[in-house]
Formats: C-alpha cells, sequence, structure tokens
C-alpha cells in the first residue's frame, strides 16, 4: 500500500475519536467535538503545506496558493466533518482528509498546481441539530437566508444563537468566498453508501448526478382521549393517521422505480400508553433522479394526508424544511475524474447518488465531480460503515492522479 | 345547591393548584406536590373528624372509628391523589376528597355511623412515573410483589429507592391494611371519563363490571440504513412494520363490539430524518369488559405482529407490563348504592367502566361499587376535563344517602 493511504487510514482512525457522544462517534454542527475536529484537522492541513482559516459558519479551509501567480483560480475539494448520530467514520470525513493527503503527496513528488487549492472541512451536512442540512457549504457559498438561521434545535437555541454563542459577535450572513469566475470547480470524495460498487467489484466510481431530494415535517392533530372510555368510531387518533400515512408513503415508493420515501423520525403527544394520541409528528425524506418524478411524488402525498386526515377527523401541517433539485455532474470536470479512475482501476463505471451531499448546494456556485468508493454492504450511518484501506488507496491514487492531470491541463 | 357541594367545590380547586410542574396539574408516585397534596387533604380529614396516617406506599388513610365498637366492621371509600401528566382536577381527587365532605355532612346531621369508614387517598393509579399502576392500592391491599418495586423511572430510580428514600428505611413489603372479613367493601367515587352519561342526560350511574385490561410493551427490530440510497425492496423499515400493526390493532377493535385498542406511545431509533428506523418502541392497550374476547384479541394481535414482522424480516419483543382481568361489582353494594341514585335523581343507569380504577385492585380484598359522575364531552386526562357543581352535588347526595342507608341497614 502506497504511505499516504496508511496515512489517510490513521487521520480516518484518529477523527473517528473526536465525539460528542463517548463510546459512539457524533459530531453535530458546532459542538465541542467540532471544535476539537476542526483544531486536529487543520494541524494535518498545515502539515500538507495550507494555509488554515475557520469562517463565520464553522467551516474549516485549508488554502493553498498558486506559488507565482496570485490571480490563478481555485479548485475546491472537500465534504463535511459533522456526522449522524452513532456513525460511521468514513462518511463526510474521507472528502476532507483524502485531499489533504493528496496535496502532501503531490508536495512531496514536487508537482507545483498551476491553480490554487482550497480543501473544505464543512461544519454541517447532515441536518442532526436542526433538522436541516448543508448549513456549511451553504454558508461558504453565500447561499444561506435568514430563515436558515431561525431553526431551532432540541435545546429552543436556533442556528443564529448557536454561531453567536461560537464567535462571540452578531452574525451576518455571509458572502460567498469565491466568484464564480475565479473557481476550476468542486471534487467530493465519498462513500458510496449504497450498494452498487459491491454488485461490480470495483473500489471506485463516477457520479453522474445527485437524485433530488424533499425533506418536510408532517404534524397530524387530533384530540386525546381515554384509552379506555372512548369507543374507537369517536375517537381522532393522530398516530392511527400517521401510521396511515407512513405506509401509503412506502407503498407509493414500492411501485415507482427509482423512488425512495422514508420516515424516519416520530414522536407523538401527549405520549402515554393509556391516552389516545392528539398529535403525531413526523419527518418524510423523499428521493428520485428524476425532479419531475419527484414533485409528482410529493403532490400525490400531499393528497394523500390531506385524504387521511379529512377521512379520520384530523387537520395536518406540512412544512417542507429542504427541497433539492437533482444535480447533474459536470461533464468536463466528470470526465477528467473518469480518465483519472481509468488509469488507476482500469474500468470507470458512472453512477448516480442517490444520497444529497455537499455537492448539492455547491453546484450553484461551481461545477462539481464526485468520486464515490466501495461501501462494504452499502452501509453507512452506522458504525459498521466501512470501506478497505485497498479502496481508499484505489481513491486517493485518483486524486492525486486527477489533480496532477489537471496540472498538466488545467482548463476545463 | 348543598354547603357541601360548595365544599366539594373548594377542595377539587385547591387540590388542583397543588402540582409539580407550574401551569399544569401533574402530580406522580411519591412527587413533592404529593406530599404537599396528601398534608392538605389530610387537614381535611381531620376537620371532618377523621384520624389520618400516611402508610408505608404512601397511600393517605383517614379514619372514623365506630363509636362505642371497636369490633366493628370498616367500610372504605376512596381513589387516587396522583394524576397524569398536565391533569383534569376531577380524575381520582373527587373520590377521595367528595367521602370527606360526605362524613362531614353526616357529622353536622349528628348520623352515628354502625360501622368504621376509611377514607383512602391512594399514593399511586395512573401508572406515570414507572409505567405500572395501581402501586398505591396494591400496597394498602397487600398485593405489592418484589416485582413491582424493580420497575425504574425515566431517572433510573426503581420504586423500591423511591419508597426507600421517603422513608428513610428499609422498605418492606407490606400486608393488607385489613383482613376481608373486617371489611363491609370499597366504594369509589369517579368520573365517567366517557360519553355515556352526557348521552343519557344523567349526573350519575352505577357501575357493573370495569373492564378488563393489558398492556404490552412492543418493539420492532429491523435494519438501519441510508435514506437516499437503500433501495426501498432491501429495507427493513421498523416504524413501517410498527405502522402496519398499529392500524391492524386499530382495525381489530373497530370490527369487535366493545373491544378498544391503542397505540399511544411510540419511539423510533435512530431516529433521523435520512436514516431508516432500526427499532420501534410502542405501547399497546387493550380493553373489554369480557376477558375472552381480550383475550382472544390479545391471541390475535401477537399472531399479527409474528406475521408483519416475518414478512418485513424485522424481530420483535412482546412484553406485558399489565394484565388485569374484568371485574365485576359486587351485587349487594352496587344495589344499595343504586337505591340511593334512584333517590336522588330519580332514576338509575347501569353502566360498565372501560378505564381501570383502584376498586379493580380493591376487589381482590373486599366487594366493590362505583359511581359515575357525567364528564363534559367524555373528556379526561386533560385540563379540559370537566364535570358541573350540580353533577357533583348530585353525587355527594348519593353517598350521602347511601351511607345514611347503610348507617340503617348495615348487613351487605
Amino acid at each position: 500500500m502506497n504511505p499516504g493511504a496508511k496515512l489517510l487510514g490513521r487521520y480516518l482512525d484518529e477523527l473517528a475519536q473526536v465525539t460528542d457522544e463517548p463510546g459512539k462517534l457524533t459530531r453535530t454542527f458546532l459542538s465541542p467535538a467540532m471544535g476539537r475536529a476542526n483544531a486536529r484537522v487543520s494541524e494535518w492541513m498545515v502539515a500538507a503545506g495550507l494555509a488554515t482559516r475557520i469562517d463565520a459558519t464553522g467551516n474549516l479551509i485549508g488554502r493553498l496558493e498558486c506559488a507565482g501567480n496570485p490571480r490563478a483560480k481555485t479548485l475546491l475539494l472537500g465534504s463535511h466533518l459533522d456526522t449522524v448520530r452513532d456513525a460511521g467514520r468514513f462518511d463526510g470525513a474521507l472528502g476532507v482528509l483524502l485531499p489533504i493527503v493528496a496535496l502532501a503527496e503531490l508536495r512531496r513528488r514536487k508537482v507545483a498546481l498551476p491553480f490554487a487549492v482550497e480543501v473544505l472541512g464543512f461544519s454541517e451536512e447532515e441536518g442532526v441539530r436542526f433538522a436541516s442540512a448543508y448549513l456549511g457549504s451553504k454558508g461558504y457559498s453565500g447561499q444561506l437566508r435568514a430563515a436558515d438561521l431561525r431553526f431551532s434545535d432540541a435545546a429552543g437555541i436556533t442556528v443564529r444563537a448557536a454561531l453567536e454563542a461560537i464567535s462571540g459577535a452578531p452574525f451576518v450572513l455571509p458572502k460567498s468566498a469565491h466568484r464564480a469566475r475565479d473557481l476550476l470547480g468542486y471534487i467530493e470524495v465519498h462513500i458510496e453508501q449504497g450498494p452498487v460498487l459491491e454488485a461490480k467489484k470495483l473500489p471506485v466510481g463516477v457520479v453522474t448526478a445527485i437524485a433530488g431530494q424533499t425533506r418536510a415535517k408532517l404534524v397530524f392533530h387530533g384530540h386525546a382521549g381515554h384509552a379506555g372510555t372512548t369507543p374507537m368510531n369517536l375517537r381522532r387518533d393522530a398516530l392511527a393517521g400517521a401510521a396511515e400515512f407512513t405506509l401509503a408513503a412506502e407503498a407509493l415508493a414500492r411501485r415507482t422505480p427509482g423512488l425512495v420515501a422514508t420516515v424516519g423520525t416520530i414522536s407523538v403527544a401527549p405520549g402515554a400508553a393509556n391516552v389516545i394520541p392528539a398529535e403525531a409528528a413526523f419527518s418524510l425524506d423523499l428521493r428520485h433522479p428524476r425532479d419531475a418524478v419527484r414533485r409528482s411524488a410529493l403532490r400525490q402525498l400531499r393528497a394523500t394526508a390531506a385524504r387521511i386526515t379529512r377521512r379520520r377527523k384530523l387537520a395536518f401541517t406540512w412544512t417542507t424544511t429542504q427541497d433539492n433539485a437533482a444535480v447533474a455532474c459536470a461533464p468536463a470536470l466528470t470526465a477528467a475524474l473518469a480518465a483519472g479512475v481509468r488509469a488507476v482501476q482500469g474500468r470507470s463505471l458512472a453512477l448516480p447518488s442517490g444520497a444529497g451531499h455537499d455537492a448539492v448546494v455547491m453546484s450553484a456556485l461551481t461545477p462539481v465531480a464526485m468520486l464515490f468508493v466501495r461501501s462494504r454492504a452499502g452501509l453507512s450511518h452506522h458504525p459498521d460503515e466501512f470501506s478497505s484501506p485497498a479502496d481508499l488507496g484505489v481513491a486517493l491514487d485518483v486524486v492525486v492522479d486527477l489533480l496532477a492531470r489537471l496540472a498538466r491541463s488545467p482548463s476545463l
């Protein structure tokens, strides 16, 4: 194995120890562990020759200037450093740490890049703390809006208050870190989190497009009542309505090729075994690579919610918390990446991404490309998430090859 | 309105202010507010001529000896002083306070009872703190078992530890407060918590039987997965399985006359919008006045849980946390009560109780009878729970009449 791959493995192992919850890996937006992670990754960036800073949204940025050309364009590489609760060690972290190791390797080889590079460790992508994702890349790319700052975490702290507590100063919505014309593009390395590369027996693949995604928070409102004395026909049970909706969303996704629908959270009030639920609040996550299919599914599910609640004499609210169109990866950057993949593993596979990534947000600023690394059993968002050292080595070689390739022909 | 009814209203109002949660009424087993409630109700008992004590399980007991006959039998009247969270002011409290006012009224009328009376304020009936109900009446009647002491509250404190923290001494399982042969019976006045008396336009009614009740905690175990990358046909979604069970329980109850089935709590893990639920834990509450019907429904729902989880490649656990047979009220005591109802409101209505009550536990010790008071909209376990002062006055008159009637003919 090349020494860079060993270093990358060490970095991943060490970062996996930086957590807010002892015994499991959890790092959320602006948490104490995020501060420690930024500090440690910053040291590794500095060791690779990068100058580091934290921006207003808590993103860690490592920059390598283009020697002798202060007006050179910038290539961005990165992903996020936050995690889900009880996470694996690769999701996000890999896309931040691998470019650091790749740049260290190029420095070792004395390859001078004819462009500047920024390695980005976004502060928030998973949407765990505020149920609103991509806060980091939105802040970096100037897409954060006042509405984003009003979300509250479980303790009632708003995004704005959390940011101001860290900085000690009033938060001002940041402008984009770059003008589009100063950028070459954004490249994100990420584990596949799905079963395709494993099935094809390939270490890495190149992403063609990222599925569009809608997240919504639904609340069904009924009426509390005594579980023993309220006859079935007089009930207005919010949870029974939510159960019906959950199964309807599942059934729609099952009969619509490529559509996935998930109810991942649910809570009821009052929440006692002997009281009929007056309220059921739950999440809906809906994705498809084609926006038209996703939008049609959304319309159908809204109608389903209306029909179920009408029939059951419930009321409902539907709050769309996230709505991202499908993103096509940039042809030129993706072709360069595919050339690197062919050079390293002989064959390049193109595949869509069912998961959203920071590349979705970054695509509004600059062309994006993504490299996927094989995930064992397609598993992610779980401590057993695993990509082999050999596969990580292939991904590292591809990025080193790509940067060297771009160094020879930087016009994309 | 008779002056007793006004006093009863004042007692109910004042007791409703004694709470563990400012702004709402919540009193749970052995909580600070329960201590204050016991102290205040004890003062009212003393004012009515009762001698008071707190027993080992935290029950408040007010006793009126039979003048001149230390070997006279004892009639018990009572209910519970704990509440659900954000409760109404009548559930439980009414059945403790009304007998106090009734005894004060008899004293005012100089009616000497040829038996002793105990008014019981049970320390726990709702099952809020330990998810195990009837701890108070079980303790009073000698039915508390070592297993009951091992339940833990949300803070991890066991029933035993909570009891010992109050008493400062090791807790010994108490014997029954009375031998069965020394008792005349147990009478509980309670709001109906259902719609029947309102529909019949009657202030009070006499209970024929209390529905049998089973409570269980179910956990469906599936597998976490990424909401964007896990195809629908590869999912093992614990929440979707729980949703299917919830609707199956509802459907069975709807087609089975008299059966009520409720899923009142549910929680999922990991519990993130973009992660397929690996685990769904939820409650089931099942009741019917006939035990055979309830047992048949239980068997069907267990088979349903097995079928759903098998088809969805889930596992499940089913833990029965409570199982109470239906209780028939005692004919003689109930007839005496019905005679009182007829004397006061002209007509007596017999109705079953869908809710469990302390009378369920007390029926193992002594014959029981229950008087229901009309509930507005059948509502209970809610701050809007309401029984009118006029209806409370009728109930008070019925109990005074019953005691006077028993004074004339105490052999039941």
